[in-house]
Protein backbone atom coordinates (compact mmCIF):
# COMPACT_ATOMS: atom_id res chain seq x y z
CA UNK A 1 0.00 0.00 0.00
CA UNK A 2 1.40 3.38 -1.17
CA UNK A 3 0.11 6.62 0.56
CA UNK A 4 0.20 9.57 -1.90
CA UNK A 5 -1.08 12.53 -2.20
CA UNK A 6 -4.56 12.96 -4.22
CA UNK A 7 -4.56 14.18 -7.63
CA UNK A 8 -7.95 14.62 -9.35
CA UNK A 9 -7.83 11.40 -11.09
CA UNK A 10 -7.46 9.70 -8.22
CA UNK A 11 -10.52 11.14 -6.70
CA UNK A 12 -12.60 10.73 -10.01
CA UNK A 13 -11.64 7.15 -9.75
CA UNK A 14 -12.80 6.95 -5.82
CA UNK A 15 -15.96 9.18 -6.64
CA UNK A 16 -18.13 6.19 -6.73
CA UNK A 17 -17.18 5.20 -3.25
CA UNK A 18 -17.20 8.58 -1.45
CA UNK A 19 -20.63 8.58 -3.03
CA UNK A 20 -21.70 5.35 -1.89
CA UNK A 21 -20.32 6.48 1.71
CA UNK A 22 -22.17 10.15 1.93
CA UNK A 23 -25.97 8.43 0.37
CA UNK A 24 -25.59 5.43 2.89
CA UNK A 25 -26.13 8.50 5.50
CA UNK A 26 -24.28 5.88 8.40
CA UNK A 27 -20.70 7.82 8.75
CA UNK A 28 -20.16 11.26 7.30
CA UNK A 29 -22.05 14.73 8.04
CA UNK A 30 -22.07 15.51 4.37
CA UNK A 31 -24.86 16.25 1.79
CA UNK A 32 -26.11 12.87 0.69
CA UNK A 33 -26.72 14.42 -2.87
CA UNK A 34 -23.75 16.19 -2.97
CA UNK A 35 -21.93 16.90 -6.59
CA UNK A 36 -18.82 15.11 -7.98
CA UNK A 37 -17.55 19.22 -8.05
CA UNK A 38 -18.73 19.77 -4.64
CA UNK A 39 -17.19 16.72 -2.81
CA UNK A 40 -14.23 17.02 -5.01
CA UNK A 41 -13.99 20.86 -3.40
CA UNK A 42 -15.00 19.64 0.37
CA UNK A 43 -12.32 16.66 0.30
CA UNK A 44 -9.46 17.84 -1.79
CA UNK A 45 -9.38 21.02 -2.18
CA UNK A 46 -10.72 23.53 1.20
CA UNK A 47 -8.51 21.04 3.39
CA UNK A 48 -4.87 21.79 3.66
CA UNK A 49 -3.83 18.16 2.73
CA UNK A 50 -5.19 14.84 0.95
CA UNK A 51 -3.84 11.56 0.58
CA UNK A 52 -4.66 8.71 -1.44
CA UNK A 53 -3.85 4.69 -0.50
CA UNK A 54 -3.38 2.79 -3.36
CA UNK A 55 -2.42 -0.82 -4.16
CA UNK A 56 -1.25 -0.27 -8.06
CA UNK A 57 -3.68 1.79 -9.40
CA UNK A 58 -6.42 0.45 -6.94
CA UNK A 59 -7.73 3.34 -4.65
CA UNK A 60 -7.93 1.53 -1.13
CA UNK A 61 -8.93 4.88 0.65
CA UNK A 62 -8.15 8.24 1.14
CA UNK A 63 -8.06 11.06 4.26
CA UNK A 64 -7.88 14.43 4.18
CA UNK A 65 -5.90 17.01 7.01
CA UNK A 66 -7.06 20.25 7.89
CA UNK A 67 -6.88 23.05 10.81
CA UNK A 68 -9.51 22.41 13.07
CA UNK A 69 -9.61 25.81 14.61
CA UNK A 70 -8.44 29.47 13.88
CA UNK A 71 -5.64 31.59 15.44
CA UNK A 72 -5.92 30.64 19.20
CA UNK A 73 -7.16 26.99 18.14
CA UNK A 74 -4.77 26.64 15.00
CA UNK A 75 -3.02 24.26 17.09
CA UNK A 76 -5.42 21.13 16.46
CA UNK A 77 -5.84 19.31 13.43
CA UNK A 78 -8.76 17.65 11.97
CA UNK A 79 -8.99 14.85 9.40
CA UNK A 80 -11.33 12.37 7.26
CA UNK A 81 -10.87 9.08 6.12
CA UNK A 82 -12.37 7.08 3.67
CA UNK A 83 -12.20 2.81 2.72
CA UNK A 84 -13.03 1.29 -0.31
CA UNK A 85 -15.67 -1.25 0.20
CA UNK A 86 -13.97 -3.85 -1.16
CA UNK A 87 -10.90 -2.65 1.37
CA UNK A 88 -12.04 -2.99 4.26
CA UNK A 89 -10.77 -5.05 7.20
CA UNK A 90 -7.64 -4.61 5.62
CA UNK A 91 -5.76 -2.44 7.84
CA UNK A 92 -6.25 0.54 6.01
CA UNK A 93 -8.22 2.99 7.95
CA UNK A 94 -5.54 2.32 10.54
CA UNK A 95 -2.77 2.76 7.75
CA UNK A 96 -4.41 6.54 7.14
CA UNK A 97 -5.24 7.47 10.53
CA UNK A 98 -1.08 6.59 11.60
CA UNK A 99 -0.28 8.63 8.43
CA UNK A 100 -2.16 11.40 8.98
CA UNK A 101 -0.55 11.35 12.62
CA UNK A 102 3.05 12.03 11.30
CA UNK A 103 1.13 14.32 8.89
CA UNK A 104 0.10 16.65 11.58
CA UNK A 105 2.99 16.23 13.71
CA UNK A 106 5.31 17.56 10.46
CA UNK A 107 3.12 20.55 9.95
CA UNK A 108 3.25 21.30 13.42
CA UNK A 109 0.07 20.15 15.10
CA UNK A 110 0.05 19.28 18.50
CA UNK A 111 -3.50 17.54 18.68
CA UNK A 112 -5.89 16.05 16.48
CA UNK A 113 -9.69 16.31 17.10
CA UNK A 114 -12.45 14.59 15.38
CA UNK A 115 -15.88 16.39 15.31
CA UNK A 116 -18.51 13.86 14.43
CA UNK A 117 -17.92 10.67 14.62
CA UNK A 118 -21.35 8.78 14.39
CA UNK A 119 -21.20 6.80 17.69
CA UNK A 120 -22.92 3.67 15.87
CA UNK A 121 -19.95 3.61 13.58
CA UNK A 122 -18.25 1.44 16.27
CA UNK A 123 -15.60 -0.02 13.79
CA UNK A 124 -14.66 3.40 13.60
CA UNK A 125 -14.90 4.35 17.50
CA UNK A 126 -13.21 1.22 18.31
CA UNK A 127 -10.16 1.30 16.06
CA UNK A 128 -9.61 5.23 17.47
CA UNK A 129 -9.64 4.76 20.50
CA UNK A 130 -6.97 1.55 19.66
CA UNK A 131 -4.75 4.34 18.54
CA UNK A 132 -5.20 6.88 21.55
CA UNK A 133 -8.07 8.87 20.85
CA UNK A 134 -10.36 9.66 23.86
CA UNK A 135 -14.31 10.49 23.18
CA UNK A 136 -14.53 13.69 24.76
CA UNK A 137 -17.65 14.56 24.16
CA UNK A 138 -21.36 13.45 23.64
CA UNK A 139 -23.38 15.28 21.28
CA UNK A 140 -27.03 13.61 21.72
CA UNK A 141 -28.61 13.03 18.78
CA UNK A 142 -26.51 14.37 16.64
CA UNK A 143 -26.74 12.78 13.30
CA UNK A 144 -29.72 10.91 11.43
CA UNK A 145 -28.45 7.70 10.58
CA UNK A 146 -30.02 6.20 7.35
CA UNK A 147 -31.40 2.80 9.20
CA UNK A 148 -31.51 3.63 12.87
CA UNK A 149 -33.17 7.52 13.18
CA UNK A 150 -30.98 10.00 15.49
CA UNK A 151 -28.17 9.10 16.92
CA UNK A 152 -25.29 10.17 18.77
CA UNK A 153 -21.93 11.33 18.42
CA UNK A 154 -18.58 11.41 19.54
CA UNK A 155 -16.20 14.22 19.65
CA UNK A 156 -12.71 12.27 20.04
CA UNK A 157 -9.17 13.84 20.65
CA UNK A 158 -5.69 12.94 20.89
CA UNK A 159 -2.52 14.81 21.73
CA UNK A 160 -0.05 14.47 19.01
CA UNK B 1 -32.97 47.51 22.33
CA UNK B 2 -33.95 46.81 18.87
CA UNK B 3 -32.58 43.14 17.49
CA UNK B 4 -32.54 43.76 13.46
CA UNK B 5 -30.70 41.87 10.44
CA UNK B 6 -26.95 43.45 9.99
CA UNK B 7 -25.85 45.64 7.34
CA UNK B 8 -22.70 46.35 6.45
CA UNK B 9 -22.82 49.98 7.78
CA UNK B 10 -23.57 48.41 11.08
CA UNK B 11 -20.81 45.70 11.25
CA UNK B 12 -17.88 48.85 10.09
CA UNK B 13 -19.50 50.90 13.03
CA UNK B 14 -18.96 47.54 15.08
CA UNK B 15 -15.59 46.46 13.63
CA UNK B 16 -13.52 47.92 16.56
CA UNK B 17 -15.18 46.30 19.00
CA UNK B 18 -14.84 43.04 16.64
CA UNK B 19 -11.24 43.73 16.12
CA UNK B 20 -10.97 43.88 20.25
CA UNK B 21 -12.37 41.11 21.35
CA UNK B 22 -10.45 38.95 18.26
CA UNK B 23 -7.25 40.59 19.25
CA UNK B 24 -7.60 40.08 23.24
CA UNK B 25 -7.41 35.87 22.04
CA UNK B 26 -9.70 35.07 25.22
CA UNK B 27 -13.15 34.17 23.45
CA UNK B 28 -13.07 33.52 19.86
CA UNK B 29 -10.91 31.01 17.97
CA UNK B 30 -10.61 33.37 15.26
CA UNK B 31 -7.36 34.67 13.58
CA UNK B 32 -6.62 37.79 15.80
CA UNK B 33 -4.97 39.64 13.11
CA UNK B 34 -7.78 39.41 10.22
CA UNK B 35 -8.59 42.12 8.00
CA UNK B 36 -12.22 44.03 7.85
CA UNK B 37 -13.47 41.91 4.70
CA UNK B 38 -11.82 38.40 6.17
CA UNK B 39 -13.76 39.68 9.16
CA UNK B 40 -17.22 40.63 7.43
CA UNK B 41 -17.23 37.08 5.13
CA UNK B 42 -16.93 34.97 7.87
CA UNK B 43 -19.70 37.36 10.16
CA UNK B 44 -21.98 38.26 7.76
CA UNK B 45 -22.11 36.94 4.89
CA UNK B 46 -20.59 33.15 5.30
CA UNK B 47 -23.72 32.37 8.11
CA UNK B 48 -27.17 31.80 7.25
CA UNK B 49 -28.34 34.82 8.84
CA UNK B 50 -26.20 37.78 11.04
CA UNK B 51 -28.24 40.06 13.16
CA UNK B 52 -27.17 43.74 15.19
CA UNK B 53 -28.65 44.50 18.69
CA UNK B 54 -29.09 48.65 18.53
CA UNK B 55 -30.18 51.27 21.17
CA UNK B 56 -30.73 54.05 18.67
CA UNK B 57 -27.75 54.14 16.41
CA UNK B 58 -25.29 52.21 18.95
CA UNK B 59 -24.54 48.58 17.93
CA UNK B 60 -24.54 47.05 21.54
CA UNK B 61 -23.79 43.43 19.82
CA UNK B 62 -24.17 41.03 17.14
CA UNK B 63 -24.83 37.16 16.58
CA UNK B 64 -24.80 34.96 13.58
CA UNK B 65 -26.82 32.21 12.93
CA UNK B 66 -25.39 29.13 10.67
CA UNK B 67 -25.87 24.96 10.23
CA UNK B 68 -23.40 23.23 12.56
CA UNK B 69 -23.15 20.69 10.17
CA UNK B 70 -24.26 19.04 6.96
CA UNK B 71 -26.59 16.53 5.51
CA UNK B 72 -27.66 13.78 8.57
CA UNK B 73 -26.50 16.84 10.94
CA UNK B 74 -27.98 19.87 9.24
CA UNK B 75 -31.06 20.16 11.86
CA UNK B 76 -28.51 21.73 14.17
CA UNK B 77 -27.79 25.27 14.43
CA UNK B 78 -24.69 26.88 15.64
CA UNK B 79 -24.22 30.35 16.84
CA UNK B 80 -21.64 33.21 18.13
CA UNK B 81 -22.38 35.88 19.81
CA UNK B 82 -20.25 39.35 20.42
CA UNK B 83 -21.33 42.29 22.87
CA UNK B 84 -19.65 45.44 22.69
CA UNK B 85 -17.12 46.77 25.64
CA UNK B 86 -19.56 49.42 27.42
CA UNK B 87 -22.60 47.21 26.72
CA UNK B 88 -21.42 44.34 29.09
CA UNK B 89 -23.96 43.46 31.66
CA UNK B 90 -26.52 44.21 30.67
CA UNK B 91 -28.03 41.51 29.48
CA UNK B 92 -27.32 41.97 26.03
CA UNK B 93 -26.15 38.46 25.27
CA UNK B 94 -29.06 37.51 27.02
CA UNK B 95 -31.12 38.81 24.42
CA UNK B 96 -29.11 37.98 21.36
CA UNK B 97 -29.02 34.31 22.68
CA UNK B 98 -32.74 34.40 22.95
CA UNK B 99 -33.09 35.52 19.52
CA UNK B 100 -31.05 33.46 17.99
CA UNK B 101 -33.03 30.57 19.71
CA UNK B 102 -35.79 31.70 18.27
CA UNK B 103 -34.80 31.93 15.05
CA UNK B 104 -33.06 28.71 14.62
CA UNK B 105 -36.95 27.33 15.72
CA UNK B 106 -38.31 29.23 12.78
CA UNK B 107 -35.48 28.42 10.60
CA UNK B 108 -36.56 24.32 11.24
CA UNK B 109 -33.46 23.86 13.59
CA UNK B 110 -34.07 21.56 16.42
CA UNK B 111 -31.21 21.98 18.74
CA UNK B 112 -28.25 24.36 19.07
CA UNK B 113 -24.68 23.62 19.51
CA UNK B 114 -21.61 25.93 20.69
CA UNK B 115 -18.15 24.01 19.50
CA UNK B 116 -15.63 26.26 21.26
CA UNK B 117 -16.84 28.35 24.21
CA UNK B 118 -13.54 28.96 26.04
CA UNK B 119 -13.92 27.41 30.06
CA UNK B 120 -12.65 30.27 31.37
CA UNK B 121 -14.88 32.46 29.56
CA UNK B 122 -16.97 31.87 33.38
CA UNK B 123 -19.22 34.93 32.03
CA UNK B 124 -20.61 33.42 28.85
CA UNK B 125 -20.56 29.58 30.48
CA UNK B 126 -22.74 30.44 33.00
CA UNK B 127 -25.20 32.09 30.75
CA UNK B 128 -25.23 29.56 28.30
CA UNK B 129 -26.01 27.36 31.31
CA UNK B 130 -28.75 29.61 33.06
CA UNK B 131 -30.15 29.69 29.49
CA UNK B 132 -30.47 25.49 29.30
CA UNK B 133 -27.01 24.88 27.41
CA UNK B 134 -25.42 21.84 28.78
CA UNK B 135 -21.36 21.08 28.49
CA UNK B 136 -21.63 18.03 26.12
CA UNK B 137 -17.43 18.05 25.51
CA UNK B 138 -14.44 19.07 26.98
CA UNK B 139 -11.49 19.77 24.36
CA UNK B 140 -8.35 19.56 26.46
CA UNK B 141 -5.91 22.75 25.82
CA UNK B 142 -8.12 23.23 22.83
CA UNK B 143 -7.93 27.53 22.92
CA UNK B 144 -4.30 29.19 23.63
CA UNK B 145 -5.95 32.33 25.83
CA UNK B 146 -3.81 35.38 25.40
CA UNK B 147 -3.03 35.65 29.11
CA UNK B 148 -3.23 32.05 30.35
CA UNK B 149 -1.82 30.10 28.17
CA UNK B 150 -3.35 26.65 27.17
CA UNK B 151 -7.05 26.17 28.40
CA UNK B 152 -9.93 24.27 27.59
CA UNK B 153 -12.97 24.31 25.71
CA UNK B 154 -16.42 23.35 25.75
CA UNK B 155 -18.83 22.00 23.71
CA UNK B 156 -22.18 23.15 24.68
CA UNK B 157 -25.92 21.87 23.28
CA UNK B 158 -29.46 22.66 23.69
CA UNK B 159 -32.53 21.10 22.15
CA UNK B 160 -34.77 23.38 20.71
Amino acid sequence: MNIVPICEKDFHQFWPEFEAIIQAQETYAYEPHMTYLEAYTLWCEVPQVCFVAKEGETILGSYFLKANGMGPSSHICNCGYMVSSNARGKGVARALCEHSQEMGRSLGYTAMQFNAVVSTNTVAVTLWQKLGFAIVGTIPNAYKHGKLGYVNTYVMHKVL
